[in-house]
């Protein structure tokens, strides 16, 4: 296979790009200096040397420590448990929550062979007992913040039995109608659960 | 900056991804084994190393001369002229055309400051000259392949002109209305070029 070939090969891998995207991503490289295609080549090489999951919470690092867990003001008496990193960032836009996280690296999902072993659910027990000699000891309130999917509920059901035992609070995000949407094109369990949430005004 | 930024900001200067979509890239290739990450710069490496446009054609090739270039089975006496590598593809899934390219490298743009001297010309009449000692000074006919846009046609109009001297007949493709298209949903420039070339049954 030629370089060429074996590249369009490699980008067609990545998530959401077929074929032909691929094709044109290696057209396009193929027009660019040299150099620049190499500075791509340094920066994966780069991630692939230096990045590693936070030793307290798996989100990708360069660090021993991510910038969230070493970081002194966000408040550790709450974590926040998320499927995948990608999650933290989308929160971490609301500007709403100051406290930590800890990234499962997916959701139970019997079918596909993913059971809690697969996930990174050992290291977050050891976080909530203060068993790693970490400061965390005094986690209040572990905020189950996985997918409103059926695999989701199932891991934040999952999580709610082997979390309460230890005495912390297990709280799961609200359920209701999604800012900015219209009522009349809400689906009906998502109304329902808007009905089953609803709050005094 | 961080190697994960990084990697995201060079992933969204590919043409087509956003910055939505390079930071999930991003994330994709940070839950892959380090060795696949690697994999992919070895590859961007290989290509920056050893493709650079055939002398012939400027098709992008390991070689000295392209696949196509170098193939006795292609017939010498055409040259399609071509906007960009990537059109050859396209043309050669068709299986209609056998003889040999050139590529432009863009299309006559004044208002983009590309002129005759930003695009691979003095090499096409080089071939067509036979100057450059090529076996190919018996090149019958130039079948120009620019897109059907304005800047297309003028392309195929300058050409034209630099050509039709050397005593080389000069051909363009057809225009008119797609396969599997609707006349119905056909917009009226192409419904005029399809009754202009009209052809006997």
């Amino acid at each position: 296979m030629s370089a060429i070939d074996e590249l369009s090969v490699e980008l067609a891998r990545l998530p959401g790009i077929g074929r032909k995207t691929a094709l044109r991503l290696t057209y396009h490289l193929l027009k660019r200096p040299p150099d620049e295609i190499r500075r791509l080549a340094r920066t994966l090489d780069t991630v692939a040397e230096r990045v590693r999951p936070c030793t307290q919470c798996g989100n990708p690092t360069e660090q021993d420590s991510c910038a969230l867990c070493s970081n002194p003001r966000r408040d550790a008496a709450s974590i926040c448990v998320v499927e995948e990193a990608s999650d933290i960032a989308a929160i971490e836009r609301s500007g709403e929550y100051t406290g930590l996280y800890h990234v499962l690296g997916g959701r139970l999902s019997p079918l596909d062979g993913i059971g809690p072993d697969e996930l990174n659910v050992e290291q977050l027990l050891r976080r909530l007992r203060g068993a790693n000699g970490s400061a965390e000891a005094r986690v209040r309130e572990v905020i189950v913040a996985t997918n409103p999917s059926v695999e989701g509920e199932a891991t934040a059901l999952y999580l709610q039995r082997m979390i309460q035992p230890l005495g912390v609070r297990v709280t799961r995000l609200a359920r209701g109608l999604p800012a900015g949407g219209d009522l009349e094109y809400a689906d009906g369990v998502t109304i329902a659960q808007a009905f089953a949430g609803r709050r005094e005004l």
